[in-house]
């Protein structure tokens, strides 16, 4: 049986990966009477009073929804929100385990950006905190930025700011090993959709200054007629060479190279022509922009990708838990850029002495992830004046 | 300490009353494969291609939204969604206690009734079926109404029709003490607000001919300028001897009196201008409509109010357990007034020899209660293809 059928096995078997408990026995009149009415008014006068006492009485402080329109599905596309739902509760099942949020799924029947937004605005006085999920581009940007103006509550678009976390975590470690600086490394990404973009700007955040996106069309430049409005605004702060041509054309000098696009886009040739002591990172799902053997053989120095199968796996699993626990430990009104900074950190510093061409990032089964990232979180959170408690 | 303060130092303590669980260990590489991805693909691209099979694959069986704009809590009135939301958990862990359903809460920032009714609608996916609750009259019929279009999925207003089946399943029991037929019967209920509109709508759906409500402005009468939009509605059916007046008129020679009004409607006096054997449900809450005490004294035969503390209590947990488990049983489509006729014959057949003046309704911890509603509802459906397995 391969992993597709035994998923499907364990799916039929349990008929849903969550479920709801009561953390009160209702045995008799005055349990009743106590969890629910009438004393149960005595709560809701208090929050009438003082909304902050919802975390006091309620279970918004640690509660986090999964939100998605399925529009997006992993390597499945737009497959809707229902169909999406196993992928949504998988994920809320990781938020339990990892960092002990109890998180709910919510896939939507509807894709439009105006209907995303008022439904999430809607039902998050629920949440302490909002993950969305699997969200296509340009859509996931728009969505996001303007849940965030419109919520006091984290909104955190997990495709985007789980893998950046993740990637700047890892790329911090490999170059450490290069004994290059980020500051001065060049830097290819090649995929402009929303994980490309949101690398990019996570990678600036943490100092880079010379990163080029690839897309299908071309290199993201100033002037190009075919980019859309997320890739015009990342223009205007990447490729400051105004590089235009290929793939092949960016990576020849580069030090990294990052991929979040598509099989085979990265030829061994064009690894070759990479800077001395490169990084690759590929990690187009299920199979990679280049396989670490081929990069390895073409001469890059440290190589990961998404899959569990190659060292240096990059798994947004390491970021998102301990992201959401920080900030719902501190009642953070945001998830800032400055916070994610401190994720990654936090995570690369994780690796400690492990560190080798074949360590640049933890295991996301190292039970110390979700805590470290969690601390860094809130405790940058306090420091922007993000946190409320 | 009273039950209000005991309340708040459990809530205090607990931080909420339900949590997620994972019913997947995600303890390594295999685990995380299968249950998250690549694994997960698989069960979504089964519903992908048949939206019936989320049934099989992601908990949408097993789970109702108890959802909640906050406008019309217990006593409180419109706190807003926020500071409802104890109830909506509590009413959430009475699911789980009573029924095994995992129910969620889900509470509203906003309360206009276009915005509620899209908002539903557009979480509605994750669902089996939908909860509203302490949705304040007469938005309530229209969001209910409006919902029941929309979805293929049972919604189902608790304030309105969990109350009105426990009423009509005690009143089954209590004129068959009183040897009375409810065909027969005469019955006015106080207060032509959303509970009372819809007690009124399932007894006539039980047999019920003779039935008048009374308002603060006066008897409910077709040709009266003051009514609702639904008091005109159900004035086309009910009060057809166009009875104008007040409350002491309509009493006068009646059957029955149910109040879901406020205290000290109903005097003495009243009560002895009754028929013969009358029957006094006074559901006020926390003060009835006259004490069980004092309407004894008056004659009347059977009296019942909404509290723990005297006979025949009339608690809706006796009904919306038992009616969402045996509705996502066969995965209802709709919950129809014959599904809810069925609930209440099965609450009244329960009673079985225990019947007398002072239990004409089992007790809300009857471990039978849930799964004898559940089953009725679940072969009510069946009958009236509703049911979907």
């Amino acid at each position: 049986m391969d992993v597709y059928e035994r998923s499907l096995r364990l799916h039929a078997q349990l008929r849903g990966k969550y479920e709801v408990r009561s953390l009160v026995e209702v045995k008799d009149r005055e349990a009743l009477s106590v969890a629910y009415t009438p004393g149960v008014a005595q709560p809701c006068r208090e929050i009438a009073k003082d909304p902050a006492a919802a975390y006091t009485y309620t279970r918004k402080w640690n509660t986090v929804a999964v939100v998605s329109d399925g529009s997006a599905v992993l390597g499945l596309g737009n497959i809707g929100g229902l169909a999406g739902l196993p992928v949504m509760e998988g994920k809320a099942i990781l938020f339990r385990e990892f960092a002990g949020i109890d998180a709910v799924p919510v896939v939507l029947s509807g894709q439009d950006e105006d209907d995303i937004v008022r439904a999430v605005e809607m039902i998050a006085p629920t949440y302490g905190g909002i993950n969305l999920e699997d969200i296509c581009a340009p859509k996931c940007f728009s969505v996001e930025r303007r849940l965030k103006e419109k919520l006091d509550i984290p909104v955190f678009h997990d495709d985007q700011h789980g893998t950046a976390i993740v990637v700047a975590a890892a790329l911090m470690n490999a170059l450490r090993l290069a004994g290059k600086s980020l500051a001065q490394a060049k830097v290819v990404i090649c995929g402009a959709g929303s994980a490309g973009i949101a690398i990019c700007k996570l990678l600036l955040a943490c100092g880079a200054q010379d990163v080029t996106l690839a897309d299908r069309l071309g290199l993201v430049c100033e002037g190009e007629a075919w980019m859309t409005s997320a890739q015009r605004e990342i223009a205007a702060v990447t490729n400051r060479k105004k590089l235009r041509g290929s793939l092949a054309d960016a990576v020849k000098g580069a030090d990294v190279f990052i991929g979040v696009s598509a099989p085979q886009q990265l030829t061994k040739e064009m690894v070759r022509s990479m800077a001395e002591k490169s990084v690759v990172f590929a990690m187009a799902n299920p199979e990679p922009e280049i396989y670490p053997q081929d990069a390895l053989e073409a001469g890059a120095f440290v190589v990961g990708t998404g899959r569990s199968d190659f060292p240096n796996q990059i798994n947004n699993v390491l970021a998102f838990p301990g992201v959401f626990r920080g900030a719902l430990d501190v009642r953070a009104k945001d998830i800032s850029e400055g916070m994610k900074v401190a994720a990654a950190r936090a995570l690369a510093e994780l690796v400690g002495e492990d560190l080798s061409r074949e360590c640049v990032i933890p295991s996301a089964f190292d039970p110390r992830v979700a805590p470290a990232v969690a601390k860094a979180v809130a405790e940058q959170a306090k420091r922007e004046g993000l946190a409320r408690i």
